[in-house]
């Protein structure tokens, strides 16, 4: 008995099968307990069959590991890599990095095609008009994007989360709760994500009447060190009824500088400011754990590297023929970090008799 | 002429020629300029011969990824890969991940030897008394241990960076600051990074005439929670003239979490509590960036990545013929975070009768 057979008569996936054997927490003792219970009257061995189930030749996915100038790998890259590492685990396959600077990428993926050393690979941080779709359909590797194209074509396969539809959320409940000067510190709108993210929230201000212009929109490297610098750009010797009250923020990395910033600008939230950020489920770094809890949009990036090696593996055993273009739709986490715009009565008029003492 | 030629023909290292032609910032312009004029002189092609100085054939690195209950990549990893995939790039040589949970490593490293899939390896996490030492030579896979076992045998090679000499350093500064009372927030004692650490303040102790049991000593996971719970659990309730003074952290999200705990309890950094930390060099998170910039022992872990795959080749080559066990020194650098102990008389009196007016 192999590993699918022993999924389809327990009515578990194959992840949960593995995960159960492998003493995951997020397998109920109950379960763990049926799977290890069934696994031994039909004696299935785990990994003993395993390989088989994916059809490649070379027991490998790879990747195009982006190094170089201005290239930071960074915290996401990890997280991603732990949810891919551990459904590969489950089918006995490796991943070859390949690293490559960006503008030499297309070499490396040639190379990779030339080598037939992987069965199949995935695609990250996508680009607006990203070049590589045609590039690795060219060269005849299978493959899945996580992530996608600004305007993706039909037929290819990719996983993302539905940032367009996040932010909008997030700008809207900004806008609900009454805040009309709203500020984004996105993510580089070099890539797609960022491009959907500024896209939902300019159609949540669209839909309450107010211009795009309205917006003060950053674009950056996620990290500490950006979200201070334009946080302090955005506030520093600002006037209260004139700074943005809303403020979004793309990553927990970004947040951080920007916590920074405001705290040493003696600026308060959510009294002064609400905050919101995108939250990629970090078990090193928590919403919970900012000075005041953070309301976020919030999807696994762990859950997605483990999705994206299970369809990769699909992709390249024929499973899915038909390329799927999937979506996930991202939660909107209230927490602490947002409140009712600070009323233009009271504060700002307390505030510029204040500086007009000084 | 390939890159070794033309790196002893400059007197630069490979990477540096590698780096100044990929227009790494680390490279001076000049440096960049004579590499550049030297490389066109000669004809140099960056690449073109560069798989020839590996003699592996599988043009491949091997890396056994722990995957599983209770693991957690973390940022760390992420940051020593880049520095190893910048100078695998330069050999065009690619790094194969396996996944493996803790308890079944042995089979990965097994099934690896037998697939012949990778020309060498690299060991990282070495744990105090660590089999895979002995595994991987008994397999006879050529490999470079990134840390070292607690007592290391002669006859392997390792990379490392001296973490007794650096924590024996931090702790002696904070004594010689007049702190009396110690306490350390370690990493997880199973590795030894973290015994050899433990080890040096203990040394730094007994030179100033301290018993060892004068250190509150904790040993988790390196994450922003676990500053903040063993922080609490040191300091909530606690009254000044008993409490640490002086305290060590792991690493940087471990201070993350003791600065929220410390801000919460009204205890200030260095006022009441100097803290030092260890500093792997993120490019995320910087010391700089706390409410009060960290005093820390700093070593790059990207450093030591390009340094452990730069090494690795060598061994594969049989440049490295005669094993080498490379221990780095620490740098320990004063920032904001550590000042003199709190005196006895002053602060703790009142502090008392505050509590107990309430």
């Amino acid at each position: 008995m192999n590993l699918k057979q022993l999924a389809d008569l327990l009515g578990l996936s194959q992840t949960t099968i593995s995960r159960a054997l492998n003493g995951y927490p997020e397998v109920s003792e109950h379960t763990r307990r049926k799977v290890i219970e069934a696994a031994q009257r039909h004696g299935y061995k785990p990994n003993s069959n395993a390989r088989k189930l994916a059809t490649g030749k070379a027991g490998s996915i790879g990747y195009v590991l982006p190094v170089g100038r201005n290239v930071d790998l960074d915290p996401h890259f990890v997280e991603f890599l732990s949810g891919l590492g551990e459904h590969a685990l489950t089918h006995e396959i490796d991943l070859s990095l390949t690293p490559a600077p960006i503008e030499r990428e297309s070499e490396a993926y040639r190379r990779i095609a030339a080598s037939r050393s992987v069965d199949g690979l995935y695609l990250s941080s996508m680009r607006n008009d990203d070049q590589r779709i045609a590039l690795v359909r060219e060269l005849g590797i299978p493959f899945l994007a996580h992530g996608r194209a600004y305007k993706p074509a039909d037929g290819y396969a990719f996983l993302d989360i539905d940032n367009e539809g996040a932010f909008h959320d997030a700008a809207r409940l900004l806008l609900q709760l009454g805040h009309q000067r709203l500020a984004f510190i996105n993510g580089d709108t070099e890539f797609t994500f960022a491009l959907h993210r500024l896209g939902g929230v300019q159609r949540a201000m669209a839909e309450h009447g107010l211009p795009a212009g309205a917006l003060k929109h950053h674009s950056a490297a996620m990290n500490e060190d950006s979200g201070y610098r334009l946080a302090m750009a955005l506030y520093d010797g600002t006037k209260a009824d004139t700074r943005p009250t809303g403020l979004l923020s793309a990553s927990m990395f970004t947040t951080l500088g920007i916590f920074r910033a405001l705290n040493q600008l003696g600026i308060s939230v959510p009294g002064d400011v609400s905050v919101i950020t995108h939250d990629d489920v970090f078990p090193f770094l928590k919403p919970e754990s900012f000075s005041v809890p953070l309301t976020t949009t919030r999807s696994s990036i762990r859950a997605a590297g483990a999705r994206t090696c299970e369809r990769l593996i699909n992709i390249i055993s024929g499973a899915e023929a038909d390329p799927v273009q999937e979506i996930w739709p991202v939660e909107l986490v209230v927490r602490a970090s947002t409140g009712p715009a600070p009323t233009a009565a009271a504060k700002p008029g307390r505030r510029e008799s204040a500086l007009a003492a000084e």
